[in-house]
């Protein structure tokens, strides 16, 4: 691998998980980095998230071989333009961002001429912010590249062997399928979850003490989800309207046949559901995507 | 407490751990169960879920102080006709259900002049059967009792301090009360993660395989759910219809607005929501009700 130096710029939970990454697994890596939010700078330097942090982020990238956009989708034009000046020539640019064909919209405007590979490591947990990274974040997960029709084979390979030196599996995609893919296993199930918790906290005769109370039926582990970064989220709804639109509108579908099978008393509807979505659950196990004790392991039985 | 032998109807993961948590806890307590499917009454033996199984109802009450109903709610009524017969006039009926009006109905309309407590846990895991059982579910947890107007004291009192000497903490509240918060807290989550596990099987643009892969997005949290025992739920959803009908169309007039904001690009509805939805998981945290690791812990670091 010929990447030396890597620009990390943004350094909340998915940065600074990079950083400690590399540090770990490639120490021969020299890392940089910026955020541009001063408090995140100065948090990161103390927990040497990165090598070096920079207070500009042009001043991050200088010598850099990978740039790694690690910002909310909606900031990465504005941190391309801001990095564009002193970018080098051969530098490979790169993101972690969920949606993937409006970042390759974005970074393609904002520095024409630059070799561009979007990513997205499909990895986070509901935390945020500089004290939130780990390691180990993207240990045995899938990082999903959306190359364009005219990305260099050499520069795939590189992202490609970069990422899965820290520890994650490889998959090529068209940024539209992922998009595609990512509304429903990832952006859909948010949306839902902060809908639910703000439906439950707003209902009149129930208390929201009760609703915290009584949350281990089901409802807390809505809340985890919902507990995640707000303005990463309202990024992602709006850089992927299309597709979480038509999935929200299948969803919305099959809860209204649902409702109406409650409503007409249908057991056999509601048991067939019932039964079919148990294989999925199987699945998810066996190939490692999930941890099989009951209740994740929050009790130790 | 004069409780001195218990019945235990229904030997899956509530009424198997029941049994175990009666021998851990109250091991001067007598424990008598029955299981209407004869594989199940076969492995309760073998792992000693209670102290005898019993072929029939019946014959499992007969000197029963305190008899648990731990079948799908809409099973109670025949489970509680079967052991009519040899039920002891002075034996207090209670269930573990997670519908409260439906029980309190049915199981005075089979067992006419007994005292009749509804109560529920809220505790379970999405496993089931007598396999999943274990002695600490109900540790920590709330257990909510449904007397009627009439309940006598003395018998709401008895069966309030098994429930604490089972570890669990215990919550008087009106029936139909107790429908409403448990729609919002448990049966529209248990729904909603019904249905998008089903929308998401049923795609045609995206593969089951493709789902199940990239599942750590914030999906698998929801199969996890959506693996919980089907017959339970659906009569959950036929038994508790009036209150599960209303929790959800508050849920779709919320979710019709977020489609709505984000048609409209309108980030600061959006924002606004997310940013309210954290507080909630923060009380959560606070009260013991969920585990603060992130990720729940899936991962170690």
């Amino acid at each position: 691998m010929s990447i030396e130096r890597v620009a990390i710029i943004g350094l909340g939970l998915l940065g600074g998980s990079l950083g400690l990454a590399i540090a770990e697994k490639l120490p021969q890596v020299r890392s940089t980095g910026f955020d541009a939010d001063s408090a995140v700078r100065t948090r990161a330097a103390e927990l040497g998230l990165v090598g070096t942090v920079f207070d500009s982020a042009a001043d991050a990238v200088t010598d850099a071989d990978l740039v790694i956009l690690c910002v909310p989708v909606g900031a990465m034009e504005q941190a391309a333009r801001d990095l564009a000046p002193s970018l080098p020539l051969h530098a490979l640019v790169s993101d972690v961002g969920s949606s993937k064909q409006s970042v390759a919209k974005a970074l393609a405007a904002a520095l024409p001429g630059h070799t561009i590979i979007p990513a997205h490591p499909v990895a986070g947990t509901e935390k945020s912010g500089p004290d939130a990274g780990f390691a180990s974040l993207f240990s045995h997960r899938w990082c999903i590249l959306t190359p364009g029709d005219d990305t260099p084979a050499e520069a795939l390979a590189e992202l490609a062997a970069f990422w899965e030196a820290l520890g994650a599996t490889v998959e090529i995609m068209e940024p539209a399928h992922h998009d595609l893919v990512l509304a429903v296993t990832s952006h859909i199930p948010h949306l839902i979850a902060y809908t639910i918790v703000g439906t439950a906290s707003d209902l009149e005769d129930v208390t929201q003490g009760e609703v915290i109370k009584y949350s281990a039926g089901g409802f807390r582990d809505f809340t985890r989800i919902a507990a995640s970064d707000p303005t990463m989220w309202r990024d992602v709804f709006l850089n992927n309207r299309e597709a979480v639109l038509e999935v929200l509108g299948r969803f919305t579908e099959d809860l209204s046949a649902l409702q109406r099978a409650i409503r007409n008393g249908d057991g056999d509807a509601l048991f067939d559901l019932f039964t079919r979505t148990r294989d999925i659950r199987r699945s998810i196990i066996e190939q490692g995507q999930d941890d099989a004790r009951p209740d994740f392991g929050r009790k130790d039985h």
